[in-house]
């Protein structure tokens, strides 16, 4: 595809679709969009247009069809694996004043909202009513870029991932038609599946202005338990034998003894150094959680744990919680000198100690420093690579270690990606991921935005 | 579309293909596969085909495909919208001999099996293992066209419908290529979503040939009660009220006093005849199950409930489902002149009691005999209307029922059909139900299926 430069004329075309104050060219408005939290390097877009609503959306969509020009929806830019780096420059739709809550159907158990929602303003917004919007994949994450990226987290392995909680879109297609899909119940079986089509194509098919999602009741009661294990593989091995048994844990998240010890340096929790398991229970009742929670110390007894320490109070808890989900932060903060790459693949739960045996390996023998963590519940792995920011040596025992676990959970039967998307560094394993299947995702591209102005250079190798 | 008829040489050349015994022109099994369980009016194909393996079906869609012959996949003909009829006749692949249970992966809570496999024989294969695959359309129905159809039932409110279990398909397209979509993992973020773009596509896109099937644990304990109301509107607003409190049941099915009387006469339950509800709970301890049962109790009280039955043991809990499940045959029993229309259709939740007043109210104001039963939980409705065979005044007036209860649904936000599919009967309220999304599920077939030979006359007005 060959897309057009911005010229004058355009900007001021695409300038009168919307107020003064939302159409920007600024330097320092193009740095922000140029590039998410991922090690991927940035492009600066052309121009930044923040729209307000449906309308807006058609007209600058419309435009950009007839004039070849890229057009990439931008949330929050927290995604990871550079989704929406506006990588053929053009357009950025900034969505982050199309936020609204437009309606909360509690009896329903649904809310409508436009995209730019950030998830836990959402859940804010939600809390008087019991229900909650749990896909949890812990940055600040607008709904709209949880939909593209299919966005899952600490809370899949009980409760799902994005895609479960969409019942209906509204999107934009590229020629600036208005598509509404899916409807307003709990289950359908009428015609195609269009809106789980759309969810995880990354903006790549259309643009989402409206969604209509599902809640899902707040647990009346928690318990959670962090145990600690003599080596990564028992403690992965525990995970394995806790999904076996069938006990649903609300969380399941394995972190290596490198993790532990940032936890302890930046936020003081004072835990063991030691591969560890924070694990938690949803249920209607504490007698039911203790029961379990017995069911959980036994398992991870069997597989060698170092110490059990289950009721932890709300307070402990959220103090986990935050340390994981800020992680990422904490592992650039402790590498000044270093970019961090993120890998994210996701394995048969069988296959599980397998995959985790790699990624402590991997590392090692090159020695490039890993931290292995990951929502281990639902097979998912994360490890985090710190490699010199000028030393092409270290990235290029990146990209090995990176080809070499990625290669490792495909041949598995898993995936290339368990929650991060494609992106931009996971295009190089679609084909051995999908097969022909790709050649048919790309006919769908091809028959939903013929031009490819939608977010071009994601998804396809 | 124009299609062929079969000729010699095209019935030497199918012949060909599979061995002698596994291609029938005989009247009998003409016949045998001209008709589902629907009202719909039955059509002959021209011949019936038992594939057994992939490479057969990619030589017979192949030869179709080129020679324009239409191609119906074929379950256990047990669907109730018309679904596979094959109404531009042409050929009925029979997948019955194609029913193996490939591989069972209970660490990774997964199973491969062929599309004839029927559930019930899944189940019985998986039970020592602890494991189960929930969804129970209720009917001896294959895996295969509960992919096809989405099916769901009794169990849908708790563990979801048949889309929710699918993690991997291989599907023979219309040319005979082979496409394998989805992966063996809880989850992924990897490019566009194919197995749900196929999932209760009913055989328009692709015929599935294996698949890979998540399963559920096996619950630990149940609880189930019955509950009677002295209207269906007061029960409806008990259904209501129980999702409202997030008290998640397994089965929460509602039967008017129609259907009582006839499991009264049939099966000897003994049950008052009155709107009656099925609630079941699923749970890891009868302490769990006790707390929540009386939390039901407390709700159905307020709404008026005569009595509730709590405490039904395992024998009297199966006798139950299995009259709910031969329902359908009982009122065939009843009405012995008459042909029976079953109305399928679901709402959001807040407006079920409106849909069952209607569901009420409009046979009572026509004279037709109705029976409404329904999968309340979820806000799934069925009205099974009997119509005598030849008066062509009660299928009028049948047809009319059927319209404004179908337009009621979708006006409130609804779906045409909760589980049972397009199929023929459906197809009038698709333009009103999906609006402009309806022409790119078209655009959709045309890509897959150009020469629109897979299950013509389905879906699409």
């Amino acid at each position: 595809m060959n897309f057009n430069t911005l010229t004058a004329t355009h900007i001021s075309d695409l300038k009168a679709m919307v107020s003064e104050d939302r159409f920007s060219t600024g330097e320092s408005v193009l740095k922000l969009h140029a590039k998410d939290q991922s090690h991927h390097r940035g492009c600066r877009p052309e121009a930044v247009i923040w729209p307000q609503d449906t309308a807006e959306v058609v007209a600058i969509l419309k435009y950009a069809n007839a004039n070849q020009l890229p057009v990439v929806g931008w949330g929050s830019g927290s995604s990871l694996e550079g989704n929406p780096i506006p990588v053929q420059k053009g357009l950025v739709l900034d969505f982050t004043q199309m936020n609204r809550i437009l309606d909360v159907r509690e009896e329903d158990f649904q809310v409508d909202v436009e995209p730019g929602v950030v998830y836990q303003d959402l859940n804010e917004h939600l809390k008087n009513t019991g229900l909650f919007f749990p896909p949890d994949p812990g940055a600040r994450a607008t709904v709209g870029g949880m939909i593209a990226n299919n966005a899952s987290g600490t809370r899949t392995v009980y409760y799902g991932s994005t895609k479960d909680y969409v019942l209906k879109l509204k999107i934009v297609l590229a020629s600036g038609e208005i598509l509404e899909m899916g409807r307003r119940v709990a289950k359908t079986s009428s015609g195609y599946d269009m809106p789980h089509l759309f969810v995880g194509s990354e903006g790549t098919l259309g643009i989402v202005v409206e969604a209509t999602l599902r809640l899902a009741g707040l647990p009346e009661e928690f318990s959670a338990a962090v145990v600690t294990f003599p080596s990564i593989e028992a403690a992965s091995k525990a995970v394995s034998n806790i999904v076996r048994y069938g006990l649903n844990p609300a969380a399941l998240e394995l972190l290596d003894a490198s993790c532990i010890e940032l936890f302890n340096k930046e936020k003081a929790l004072g835990l063991e150094i030691s591969p560890t398991l924070f694990i938690e229970f949803h249920g209607p009742s504490m007698a039911y959680l203790s029961e379990i929670m017995g069911m959980t110390e036994e398992i991870c007894k069997e597989t060698g744990s170092l110490a059990f320490n289950p009721g932890l109070g709300r307070e402990a808890r959220n103090r986990l919680f935050e340390a994981r989900h800020e992680l990422g932060e904490m592992i650039t903060r402790a590498h000044p000198d270093c970019r961090i790459q993120v890998l994210d693949a996701a394995v048969p739960m069988s296959t599980y100690p397998e995959i985790i045996a790699l990624a402590k390996q991997a590392p090692e023998e090159t020695g490039i420093k890993g931290y292995a963590f990951s929502h281990a519940g639902d097979g998912n792995l994360h490890l985090c690579l710190a490699g010199r920011k000028d030393e092409k040596g270290d990235w290029d025992l990146i990209d090995q270690i990176g080809q070499r676990l990625v290669s490792k959970a495909i041949s598995l039967g898993g995936t290339a990606t368990g929650e991060h998307g494609v992106g931009i560094g996971k295009r190089k394993y679609m084909l051995d991921e999908h097969g022909n299947s790709l050649a048919w995702m790309k006919r769908i591209k091809a028959l939903f935005d013929p031009h490819g102005i939608l977010n071009p250079g994601k998804i396809f190798p």
